[in-house]
């Protein structure tokens, strides 16, 4: 079989530069351009950190696609483009697995028609962490044996918002499959407020901010007698590769778009 | 529909207890009678603490199924009485729910063979504890996308033997699925013999034993970047009800043997 | 060394028998009578659990006193009461040891002086887990060094209150040492009200409740690089009883007031 | 107060670069020179990472002392040359805060009786991470109530030796104050070889390394009831920071040798 044929949007970004260095590392994939905001028409080696990857760089996307023809485009730019670029790899019968947030639901519908029309697969994945996909899937599967669940999210303290994408996105996948309920005592109440974290659906999700911190979550179960816990501890983007890895070889065998990396991993 | 009749052997142990508690706060299940090594033909009330529940008390089990026609046996007696207990509940048509361990697996192979040949469910489980159940399916699955792994076991000083059942039972489930490899360094070595625990295949697995602790386990996944844990913690036996009644619920569907509580969680 | 003399008052509630256990079972201690609001002029060991204990019972306190010379009041009624119990065993030379909540700040400076013009002993202790004592004891000594803190208590979901007291302590000690700040960072924002716990001087409290849990506590330090943890988990009031045990010893040697088992912890 | 004088030895190893990063931050620190065993009467700032530190570079530690007259010496070379920097230092009235391992007892002997006959302070460090400090100062406090204990540690699988040296300096602080005695049950047996970890002064020790960790530490006590862990989770050599700037501090007041950043923190 031959390589797959990748084009990275947003080489330079933090996500960006683990992908160029997994794409380079990955004996079955190869990297044919890259597409970033300046430099144009110069060699992504002659960038900064990406000495020895000898690609062109382009700005105009379209262009980079006409003369390079890949088979994936991995978009790690800004949620602003997400759409855009998506549009493009369409027109020009490439498969986009996009790492950028920001989608309507109504932007996912109309381009999953436009996916599904074309027989083009498409990945979009807020989140590629394979530990935190499998953390959630995993509490959703939990959360219908054992109703009563909270959420504990840590991270540093330069976060700015409360609580994570992640355990609102947890918590929603929870939702779908646990009968509703309000957990904690009826009549319990809080001493001084918000101790008792914030409500989503009944369920309690906490979220911790100090420095030493990366990127933590706990989803705690409780029933009779027992607890289970699901945690998952992330300390760099580098933990995010072995999923962008997976959406890339998973891309080629779709014919419609995914929302979320959790519907490929079983 | 109407109420599923069982009969629980072995009402007097700790398991017996709370399973003759579960049954009857129940509303789809009726306690019709309990097998004992004592007391026969008494009424179960009239045996210590089990006043208010008036069932009679029989240390034939034959004599019992004759009589009341059970669909289902709990049976929470010991190993040595396991096959024989099943195989009475096949001879009289009672679908039987094991709790005991020290099956071995031609003691498996035939009982199943009766079961398919009766068109008879039956369940037998080493491990009731739904919250545990859950952490070994997830740990299995788990184990496919991140194959480094360790097992921290921890149990109350009471214990005598080491590694866990659980533990045990985890890492092989782990086994099937995960690509062999011997974790740590290859050049790694102990200064003091035993640091790095027991040996399964590759995998670690670390026991601790101290007072103040019950029945714990972690697994815990690395990758790159990452970590990915599963825990339960259990308090007491009846974390292990919700388990017996989704037993009790499935025998009933099934037509042959199902060994192991994973087999009939989704 | 002859014996102490020991008196319990509140011997059926569940701290109390506890105490009865751990008196009983200790060489240098001697039970010589309880007082309970009920059962007057009866033996102990004539009431349900306490067969072969057999001391005399009192409704009247300072009969009690008077009849045993005692060395030692363990109390552990009721809020209602603790100050008068304490009122009438310094005025027969008993030391106190108390506890029971509910003490105002006024109560123990009057309290105090009597307990250091009549040089006696006296040890009120909301809490005798001395493994709490310690996580407390260890926060406030790491609160100094490592300023960013951030508390989590899981309680059982029959708890009506948050958060506990022991979190409130907690913080309390903290903050004598740390110097005042306001944790994460300046513009953090919750999306959903109560996301980031509650406010106590600027620290955040977050209070878990959950089935299957009992009492739990951690303080999570942060600086640079690392986090350090301290956590404390109860299961039952077992736990309690080296503390008693140490303040019974400990309240021999004083003669003033202490307020708080940290207080005589080195 | 005129401000600290300061050499660094070993500034482009990774403890060094963090180093040279804090005194530049420090107000009252000034850094006036390093000691490298390259890079001779060149300007730091002439060195990769350094741009914009100005200070010489010296091989020659005598020349450097001579010319600069510091007050501190931070030593981050390697074990082999810790005991020689140390003599030079004190030959020349300068502080040593040494970082490097290495040392026998009797090198501590000797060299902490040339630092008291010249009145000079003297840190030898081999951890300086306050929070592992914390760790193991808060381990030798419970274990005097709690003797109970086990350690989990946690590495990185690069690494080679098990159980890491803070486990060991861990269970030797703890041995110090704790009644010895032989933990588990006396009949406790391991079904897999090393299950129960390693055994020191009957205390157990497991060593856990998967990928995705970096250096952590759990000490765990239990009593009847309850558990007390003490845990610290390390993520680089930042972490290591606020303690080389308490040493600084802190020497300048010694006029003896301290081996261990545990006996200057209360």
């Amino acid at each position: 079989m031959s390589n797959v044929k990748i084009v990275i949007a947003g080489p330079r970004g933090n996500m960006g530069k683990e992908a160029v260095k997994m794409v380079e590392a990955t004996d079955s994939f190869e990297l044919v351009a890259v597409v970033d905001s300046k430099h144009d028409q110069m060699r992504l080696s002659e960038i900064g950190e990406f000495a020895g990857v000898d690609v062109p760089v382009y700005t105009d996307m379209e262009q980079c696609f006409s003369e390079h023809e890949p088979d994936v485009l991995i978009d790690l730019t800004a949620p602003a483009f997400g759409r855009k670029h998506m549009e493009l790899a369409f027109a020009h019968g490439v498969r986009p697995v996009v790492g950028t947030t920001g989608f309507t639901e109504s932007d996912i519908t109309s381009l999953r028609a436009i996916a599904e029309e074309k027989q083009l697969g498409a990945i979009i994945a807020p989140n590629f962490a394979i530990g935190a996909i499998l953390m959630m899937k995993f509490a959703k599967m939990a959360a219908y044996y054992l109703p009563d669940v909270e959420i504990i999210e840590r991270h540093h303290d330069r976060k700015l918002d409360a609580p994570s994408g992640t355990a609102v996105k947890t918590a929603e996948l929870i939702k779908e499959v646990r009968r509703q309920k309000q957990q904690g005592h009826p009549e319990e109440h809080e001493d001084l407020a918000g101790a008792r974290g914030a409500d989503y659906d009944g369920m309690k999700i906490h979220s911790v901010r100090l420095p030493g911190l990366v990127a933590h979550q706990e989803v705690i179960f409780g029933g009779e007698g027992q607890t289970l816990t699901i945690r998952h501890d992330s300390l760099n983007r580098a933990s995010f590769m072995p999923g962008v890895k997976l959406a890339v070889e998973t891309v080629l065998q779709l014919d419609t778009l995914v929302y979320g990396l959790e519907h490929i991993i079983e």
